[in-house]
């Protein structure tokens, strides 16, 4: 197993239970403890929240999007400041993705190769190419403390041959991304697709594990296919990841999603629920999803979860928040999104408690029969 | 001069200089000192800031809109919540306009007589009557700590003719608002019409004095009329309402229109322009109003205002904000509004500061012609 790299980065893992495991990863801006949830910063900001309002949820690190970033400012502005850290006020660690999947999902696609992609941006049209090592040298200036891998990411369902020729690809752009790599202060991640299939998935993570990554990322997933076939991958092919490095399930998921990832043996995950739900007006909370523009939360005195302690449910009823939202006022946005993140970092705290106190399995039983599992919040 | 009647609400000028005073008005959720400026919470909620981020702009009084809270949520559900305070989560003072503003520039207009006016809700178009004694109720249930009589405010310019019967009808709701009144621990201010006639403002002030108030304000300003216009009116009518009580202009202003409303006697100010020049990206400064989308702030590194200790200018830089205002982001309309109210505090506080130390005329002279009197911001 080739060595870390990156400097001040440490992984150590504490408690483990079955595949579920806990733990620290160390990075220069401070610790992460895991398992861990990553909030969406997708534009160098997470939606509607301040970093100090973002440090009350206790938020330890915060994703940002590679993609949208190089788009506007680009990253050459980003590093007149100083990175992303001093640029958006947050002086905890950070994550940003190859932009790999924005490409795939939000651009208009013109050529794809074993070079790279060329596409146009979804802002201004502008043409605009993306390879191994121009994202690479774009997190390199963007500065976070762990950064990805380029990869091919198709949605699924996809054809034998399609989900094959992106693993191929994505080997070959991690040897890449892995040799353009100029900052030994950043970890670098691979990224390991494969769809469902997982012969697929081992090959390209035996390829990902010859180049040397100071962690490895399920990607690919909670990309259209149902939950029920991601949890039988993950529970099949996580617990071969390497050990001794974090793994790090990528967009995914519902409260549910995160606990099954825990136990298959996943360390970091992302999504951008949370926001985007609470833009929408949906809370997650001990109780279940709540529609907050519903009448009957109208004359509600209740916080929206009597479980959580964030500043949402210290200071707020579930009347003025859907007074609020029926209103179209910033502030429920806000203080909604707020809320689920806390709820999502408490999940995590839980997932953590348990693991160190030998309890997982009952604590996992009890949350995923519980209304907090939030099987039945909106889809997005 | 009859004496206060509102329970926990006291009046005292500390120092004068001129017609300009500094003062404190004490209030059964804390001490307000003047000249003070009240961010305007129109429904319920100073647009993007928190509670708590409301408070680090050091504001202590806060306005909300009877009109808008009367059609949404409805006054009887702020009541079922304890009132606004617990409501919106404000522990500090607040205080509610009388609905008449609203009526007259926003709903559409049915009827108006000395009855009161009858309109259409601009949410649904559901027909609506307000009258002294129903705004008076909807401003009881609401629960502020300061209260406004119902007027009409005709706007500039007007005929004579119709500044008259306004005032006349002023006077005869201002009564009826004083007999209509039923909670003593909210204090009810009236207001003064008359436009920009100085024989009609006292004719005004003589009826509400006969009646009596806990303060007095000067209502329909900034409606249309050339801002010297108003400080002509300003300066020759302001120091004559009763010393003895605070007094209030209503709507005004631009920095310089503050300053100029200082100098003629006057104690409290309500205005949206920090919010809603915060939300259109323009911030008021020491240097001026900066628009923050500009081309010239993409890389500029300094805070918006480097004499401002607010959380904004504290933790990012111009090219951080310009580059959210520029995508659209939420936290753009939250970091320029929280620093724009926390300059409008920081404004008032140097006011008194002068008057404190009888240094008010150099001060105000000294402002007057820097930068910081954003005599060119956008106009709206």
């Amino acid at each position: 197993m080739p060595r870390d790299k990156a400097a001040g980065f440490a992984f150590t893992v504490t408690h483990t239970r079955g595949n579920a495991r806990c733990g620290r990863i160390r990075t220069p801006h401070g610790v992460i403890e895991t398992p861990a949830f990553m909030p969406v910063g997708t534009r160098a900001t997470v939606k509607g929240l301040s970093p100090a309002q973002l440090r009350d949820t206790h938020t330890q690190i915060v994703l940002a999007n590679t993609y949208h970033l190089m788009l506007r400012p680009g990253s050459e502005v980003v590093a007149h400041f100083g990175g992303l850290h001093k640029f958006m006020g947050w002086d905890g660690p950070i994550l940003t993705d190859s932009g790999g999947f924005q490409v795939f999902s939000l651009a208009d696609l013109r050529r794809l190769d074993d070079d790279g992609v060329e596409f146009r941006s979804h802002i201004d049209g502008a043409a605009i190419h993306l390879s191994p090592e121009s994202s690479i040298k774009t997190q390199n200036e963007l500065g976070a403390d762990i950064i990805m891998a380029f990869d091919e990411c198709p949605p699924l369902p996809a054809e034998g041959a399609a989900i094959m020729a992106a693993v191929r690809r994505t080997a070959a752009w991690a040897k890449r991304s892995r040799a353009a790599h100029t900052r030994p202060e950043q970890a670098l991640y691979g990224i390991v697709q494969g769809g469902l299939d997982v012969s697929l998935r081992r090959e390209c993570l035996e390829r990902l594990v010859e180049i040397g990554f100071e962690g490895y990322a399920v990607g690919g997933l909670s990309v259209g296919e149902p939950p029920a076939e991601m949890y039988a991958l993950l529970d099949e092919f996580t617990h071969e990841l390497p050990a001794e490095r974090p793994r790090y399930l990528m967009g995914v998921g519902r409260p549910l999603d995160l606990v099954r990832g825990i136990a298959a043996g996943i360390d970091q995950f992302d999504c951008v629920l949370p926001t985007r739900n609470g833009r929408k007006a949906y809370a997650f909370t001990s109780q279940g999803v709540l529609r907050m523009r519903n009448q009957c939360h109208q004359l509600a005195d209740e916080p929206l979860d009597p479980a959580c302690a964030c500043y949402t449910c210290a200071n707020f009823s579930r009347g003025y928040l859907r007074h609020l939202c029926m209103s179209g006022e910033l502030l429920g946005s806000t203080l909604i999104s707020l809320h689920n993140i806390a709820f999502y970092q408490d999940l995590m705290r839980q997932a953590r408690t348990a693991l160190e106190s030998d309890e997982f399995d009952t604590w996992r039983a009890a949350f995923s029969d519980s209304p907090a599992s939030c099987r039945c919040e909106e889809p997005t």
